[in-house]
Order: C-alpha cells, then structure tokens, then sequence
C-alpha cells in the first residue's frame, strides 16, 4: 500500500488536522469530527448537515460554507459517523429554524442519521432528513437496501444551501431537495480498486484487462465486469442505464466526476465522449462539473450524474457558494 | 494500461473536445490546439501566455480567464508545443501592449518559446518572457539544463495575471514574474510512476517498498530513492530541501499539490504535517492551495511550493480570478 499516510488507524485524525490548517475560514472540530462553517447559522436560516464515512474528499467536509452546508460529519474511512457525532453537529448549527439532514442510502448512515434526529428533537430541534438514493447501477449492495446515494447528493447540496441561504423554510427546503433527488440518476465505472488503509490491500480484484461497471464508491460490485473498453464505449455504458431509467430530455445539470486516482485529462476526455450522447437522447446540458467531487479513495474511474433541472434549479445553481470544494460568484 | 482513451495517439484531441465542451466560456482552437479566453484581450492589457506538454491538467489550460492567462498553448503529452502554436497564440491575444511568456524550464518549451517569441517580434509584436525554474531538487535533469520549472508556475501565473488585470505595463509584468520566481521554490515525492498512454507502460519502475524523492512532473529522475516513509518524514523530505535552499522565513503562500493519482484525503494529511515544519522554520503561511494543480498524468505523489510573499504578492493573489481550476472573488 502506497499513501501518504502516517498510521493506518490515524488518517481520519490526520487529515482533517490538515483541514484546519488548509482551512481556517471553518472550525474543525477535532474531538467530534465536525467541520463547521466558521460564523453561526444565521438566525432564521435552516441549517444543513451531511456526512458519511471518510475517503470520499471534498465531500463532504469540502462542502461546508456559505451557499452549502453548515457542517459536514466526518466518520472514520468507509465508515458511518455516530450518532453523537450528528446530534452535537444538529444542535450546534440550528438557528430556530430546523435542520435538515442530507444522507447518502447507506445503511449505517440512514439508521445513525435517524437516531441522531430523534435525540435532537427530544431536545427542540425541528429536524427533516432526506435520502439521496440516485445510483441506477443496482438495487440493493453491500452496504444498502435499495439504491445507493452517490453523485447527487453534490449537487443537492449546492442546490439547497442555495436555498436555505435564500430563506426557504424546512418545508419548501425539504420538498426541494426530494424533488431534486427524484430528478438526479449516476452511474460509475472503475478501472482499479481503491485501498482502504486499515486493510492495506485492494478492496477487490479488478485484472488488468477488466473494469467494473456499476462500481459503487466504496468499491461495491456493480452490475458486471466486461473487457477493457474504449472511452467511447465507456460513455455509453455510463450514459444508457441513465437515460433508459427515466426521462433524461430537457434541462439538465451534468457532473463528470473523478473517482480519486484519474487525472483530470482523462476525465476532460470521458466528458467529451458523454456530451453528444446526452444530447442525442434529448439532455440539454445547462451547466456541468467535470472534476473530483466525490471520490472512492485512490480508485481509477468515473461516474457520470444527470440531474434534471428547470429555472428554480438552474438559478439556485448559480447562486454564490464559497466552499473549500465548490466556489462561484463571491 | 488502464485509462480512459480512444487512441493513445489522440489522448490531447479528445481531452481538448471535453475542455470544449465543459467550458462555453472559453474559446478552444482544437486545430492549433490553443485555449483562449472567450473575449478579446482588454485594449491596453498586456496579455499572458503559457503552455507546455500536455498531462499536467489543469495546468495550463485550466488557468485561462479573468485573472490569470489569455491563453494557453497545448502539446502532446509531456512534449513541447510547436512555435507555430505560440506564435498563432501570441498575435491572437495581443492587444498593443505587449505579451508575456510564461515558461517552465525545459528545454524544449525554452527554444520553442524563444522563436515564437522572435517571430512575434517580427511581426511587430512586443514579447517578453519569463522562464520558472524552482525545483530545487536537482540540477539539470533528463530535459532540463538547470533547474526544473514546476509549482511556482501556478501562483506566478495568477499573481502576475492578476497585476496584468490591474494594468501593470510589460516592463512592470515581467519585474513582477521575475520576483515571483525568485520567491519560489517546489520540491516533489512520487510514490507510483505515471504511464504516458503513447508508452502504455509506466515511465519508470518503483518497487513496492520504495519512493522517488525529487522526482520530476514528467517522471525524471530525483535525487535519490528511499524505502516508502511516513507522511512525517515525506514531510520532512520536503520542507528541508526547500528551506535550506533560500531563506524561507516571513509571509508565504504555500501550495500543496497532488500530482494526480493521489486523492485529496492524502494532500490534506500530507499538508497537515508539513505545516508545522515550515512554520518551525520561520514561514508565516498567510495563503494555502491543497488539491491538484500541477500533475503528472496518473502519478501517486506530490509537491510542496514556497512561495515568499509580501502585501503585493498577497494584494494579487486575492484578486479576482475566474479559470476552470482557480475561481475566486468574482
């Protein structure tokens, strides 16, 4: 295993020390494992909380700050943060006007996530969840019933924040982001495993002349392992289970997101191959990351998101967001 | 060789179509193979030019816009453009007040430059040049005579960009590059070979067990190899080297740099641990980048910049810049 790493168990705690060195305007709560935006919620302004398991950087931690979340949850690589992590997290960030939770549909996360919510509205936050579940590779996988929640929740993120920013209530920001979760579907492909430190080995066997398609970002089976392909072959097995899962035509936001070990030449290349086969099944593309954004550790590989859009969208998209991840217009 | 491609031989093509398509605010010439911004230079502007071999993303390209470079000049994989392409560039951007040239220190991009800069002047174009040569880890190298021009390029390309913006005249810009360079100073560490997809196998062999200490962005040869360290100790292999080569104390704007293949989980413990060494050695880190700037394909690695820095440099460097790799302000 090759990484810049100093202790196996001690990448977590190592690396978000580097966050708050990196990242002064946040607080990095050290002890929880919480990264917050460095001024208090403003009063009136529904407060947004994510997390999952660390190796998935910038998300979430990355994503903390105006225009996004107001704090990030960090679990240890790959593994659910705790409840206790998410309570002290939710009550630190309300201003009165409740919280939503962001998850990912891993099991460890919705059940830790829920629990968190129950404690803190036996204290007197008003909490509100929502499940990012945009995966169409599977039903079902190591880690969850139904589908996974991956490359949305980046976009769902900049969306509601943007509207939480704006004055949105805990309603209209929780039917926001259900619409929004209903509206997004990715799909990825890996070339290699990624390595989890404490295992020190590749999570799977992946030959050198096969990939993984359907890869979930904790190195979940996906559908198949096929040969070796081709960029162009590769777009379409990314681009076809999307457009044939629902209807992909009109407005659309579109991420072409590395997994963490492709550079971005290779990932500029994937993005030239998507386009015109989204456009040919009706997509219009109105805006697009191309980029790593959420990452499965040092994996070789790609997904591709399709969020469907319309002018409510597209205008909370553009609003101001000065994150450590994703930073426009301020 | 597990990448995302079509032909090996059409890996700058193909990724210029996605930059294309990623970036309508960008015009790309993909027959001469030039990013441009998608306006004319600002009557009066001196414009900026770099370039290079490709497979450094987002370097150069990905630093063209608002604040940074008018344009960039894209070669094949790890070569040199051509002067025809520097030259097309040059008169392109030219808005009467002159352009400079920001160039890395090899030798291929130094005589390329060179004639475009001379037949540029023929035409009646005013050029200046500036040639980055901060890698303090070796003295002349596989394309190189001196030292290689890495990191430093990143941050002399937006604080000079930016003082172009303000109007600094030519004679003033190339004075500002030259301090920059002066100030800087990078020195690198890979852990994995990068595979140039023309060679389809790595550039060199690295044994499990062992690590490049000085390594080049196009894999050359560093100073030694050791047996695989520490993030404290990698830590320490680069922050010595820098801050025993010039007197590193006072302001600074450090750079963190992944070269590729190593996700932003590592880049932040990495940075984590060469914090308190450079502040040991009397560096006051006033601004920070962690994250991929100046890579190497697919190479396992990264680099540590110095830059030293003072209320101009850090006056330019938070100034407004909006390029597919650094936004900010605006």
């Amino acid at each position: 295993m090759k990484k810049f790493i100093n202790d196996a168990s001690a990448v977590l705690a190592d690396s978000l020390k580097g966050v708050a060195a990196a990242h002064p305007e946040l607080r990095v709560d050290l002890e929880n494992r919480v990264i917050y935006r460095g001024e208090a919620t403003r009063p009136g302004k529904v407060a947004l909380i994510s997390g999952g398991g660390s190796g998935h950087e910038p998300l979430h931690g990355g994503f903390v700050g105006t225009g996004m979340l107001d704090a990030a949850c960090a679990g240890e690589v790959f593994t659910s943060p705790t409840p206790d992590q998410m309570l002290a997290a939710t009550q630190a960030v309300d201003a009165g006007a409740g919280v939503l939770h962001i998850v990912k549909n891993y099991t460890g996360d919705v059940l830790n996530f829920e629990m968190a919510a129950e404690l803190a509205e036996a204290e007197g936050v008003r909490v509100a969840s929502v499940v990012v579940n945009d995966d169409v590779a599977v039903e079902d996988s190591t880690w969850t019933a139904g589908r996974r929640g991956v490359g949305t929740t980046v976009l769902l993120e900049k969306i509601v924040g943007a509207a939480a920013e704006e004055g949105y209530d805990l309603d209209a920001v929780v039917e926001l982001a259900q619409r929004v979760n209903a509206n997004g579907r990715s799909m990825g492909v890996a070339l290699t495993s990624c390595t989890v430190p404490a295992a020190g080995k590749p999570t799977f066997d992946l030959p050198e002349d096969e990939m993984e398609v359907g890869v979930g970002i904790h190195g979940e089976p996906g559908r198949h392992r096929v040969p070796l392909a081709s960029a162009k072959e590769i777009a379409a097995m990314l681009v076809d289970p999307i457009v044939h899962d629902f209807d992909a035509g009109g407005l659309a936001i579109v991420m072409l997101n590395g997994l963490g070990g492709t550079p971005l030449i290779e990932l500029y290349l994937m993005y030239g191959e998507v386009v015109p086969l989204l456009e040919a099944a009706g997509v219009s593309i109105e805006r697009n990351l191309v980029g790593n954004y959420i990452t499965s550790l040092d994996m070789a590989g790609c997904s591709l998101t399709v969020l469907k859009a319309d002018d409510e969208l597209l205008r909370l998209w553009d609003a101001p967001v000065v994150t450590p991840g994703l930073r426009w217009g301020a």
